[in-house]
């Protein structure tokens, strides 16, 4: 007999985008304090985490909400960092170009890389009219090739960039084609989810670690979006291969894990263990447990807590 | 620098309790309805999923909420059950002993299996007193050895249980040493969340298909919280040790699976692949992912969508 009322397929999540907004300013508590207040009162967002470098005088800090609360406590954000931050007598070992340096939006549940995209274009437009920021969008955001690198965007930083953005091939994408006086650029743009993770020989071969680093990298023919150096731990005396998966859906952390321990046992090292730096999507596990074991016709509508959320969401209270 | 305003572990998440009762009607539609309305109108406990089978005479529906209203909705069910289920006149091929046959309480979110057992008991309780019915409680909250097996307290059935009352061993936890007139008994537990599991060989082999099932299973000395049986796949042609894990925190997904492909392989027989029928909690995909990745120092807080989840839930909107 057929179910009773219950649709196959939940309705959609709300949305959310996470932020990872990074500002200039690490060292003035006070200022740190007022950016952080007026962020929090302009709209309902969450702060999942954040940090402040003394010797990068620099800041990072991680919202959570949905596309129009993010897009406001960003705004909010870049107005306090314009009133607050004067990078004319800003020092710190960071590369940066800006009072706020850069925004990242991040697509993280019932909201497409496309309307992270979207999002990216109108809230850079809107710093630009607002504060008359010159303003370059990049990643997934970015307008032409050679913008979707933010190192390559950022090259030159705040006091290199009154020459830069003369260059025809630096012309912003929004704002005026003149450095801001105090708060210099910014870029806005649109990213997967990045996972920093690191794996452990069980070897203290640094060499070893350093020459699996680039066999699995993208810029060295590797993996995609898989960004990868050898270090070594020195507390443990092992070599480290740390990795930045900058897009797990591309190249999932199985796929990268399978590969280390291959190469690490064509020299006879095994793989002490791995771990996860700050946070993962539930996705990039679930990816990994249907690889090893082997799981068909599997997907997220399979996760119990996954069905409650929508079913709760689609259902509200009492029916 | 230390984080501002952001500590370290979310607060609980609102307690979330599913149940999965079973009575005996599985054909009249307009009954089957008419039980489905009166639980619906109760209290706000969503349904996560519905089925009744027509050969069993017997209906199964899975509910979620919070233990109050799970309670509340249970209470209707099986006043909607005792009213219109008369077990004198039913009949299926299921073993049965009640218009409400089986009621289990599982633990999912914010609630631990000792609330499930009290909630069991309480509610086990207020059933005998509001209907006259004798209830045993079973699994987790089982008040002696031989009332954990579902199956050895319902032997005998609803025909049976008039004698099968009268012995010592089989007094009621709850209500009168008298069987319901119409809706019999009915037990009332709590148990962990079961996982249906099965494992696909790369053989037609049926007979090494059961002799895994046997390996690995509880009561022929395999792991604990684990029945197995050995299937043939018809349609692919394939022997499955087809698994139902009543524990997954006892005995993970992953040894199981790693096991079996041990036996497998002794026998110089591959894995085809696996499947999860049904829903399956996150945890037991996070513990394979954990397993398989060698992750150390990894736990649920660094999940994202869970970190998202605990933040949103304590900070609510606008902070």
């Amino acid at each position: 007999m057929a179910a009773a009322g219950v649709r196959a397929e939940g309705p959609a999540l709300p949305a959310i985008v996470e932020s990872v907004p990074n500002f200039s300013e690490g060292r003035r508590r006070e200022v740190i304090d007022s950016i952080l207040d007026d962020v929090r009162r302009s709209a309902p967002v969450s702060i999942l985490d954040f940090s402040s470098d003394a010797s990068h005088n620099r800041s990072v800090l991680t919202l959570a909400g949905s596309p129009a609360a993010i897009n406001t406590a960003l705004l909010a954000l870049v107005a306090a960092c314009v009133e607050r931050i004067d990078l004319r007598t800003h020092t710190g070992a960071h590369p940066r170009m800006g009072a706020v340096d850069v925004i990242p939006l991040v697509p993280i549940r019932g909201v497409s890389m496309q309307e992270c995209v979207a999002l990216a274009r109108s809230l850079g437009e809107a710093i630009a009219a607002r504060h008359g920021l010159p303003v370059y969008l990049y990643e997934r955001a970015a307008t032409s090739a050679n913008r979707r690198n933010l190192a390559d965007i950022r090259k030159g930083g705040f006091e290199g960039f009154p020459a830069k953005i003369e260059e025809p091939a630096w012309t912003p994408d929004f704002g005026p084609r003149r450095v801001h006086p105090t708060a210099g650029c910014v870029a806005v743009g649109a990213r997967e989810f990045l996972i920093a993770y690191n794996i452990n020989l069980a070897t203290s071969d640094l060499d070893l670690a350093k020459s699996i680093a680039r066999s699995i990298r993208e810029k060295d023919g590797g993996f995609p979006c898989v960004k990868a150096m050898g270090v070594m731990l020195e507390d443990r005396h092992l070599a480290q291969v740390s990795i930045n998966m900058t897009d797990y859906r591309t190249t999932p952390l199985h796929v990268v894990f399978d590969r280390v321990r291959e190469e690490a046992a064509r020299h006879g090292v095994g793989i002490a263990d791995s771990e996860i730096v700050g946070l993962v999507p539930a996705e990039a596990l679930y990816q990994a447990a249907r690889h090893y074991l082997k799981l068909e016709g599997f997907d997220v509508s399979r996760v119990l807590e996954r069905r409650l959320d929508e079913v709760m969401a689609g259902d509200g209270p009492a029916r």
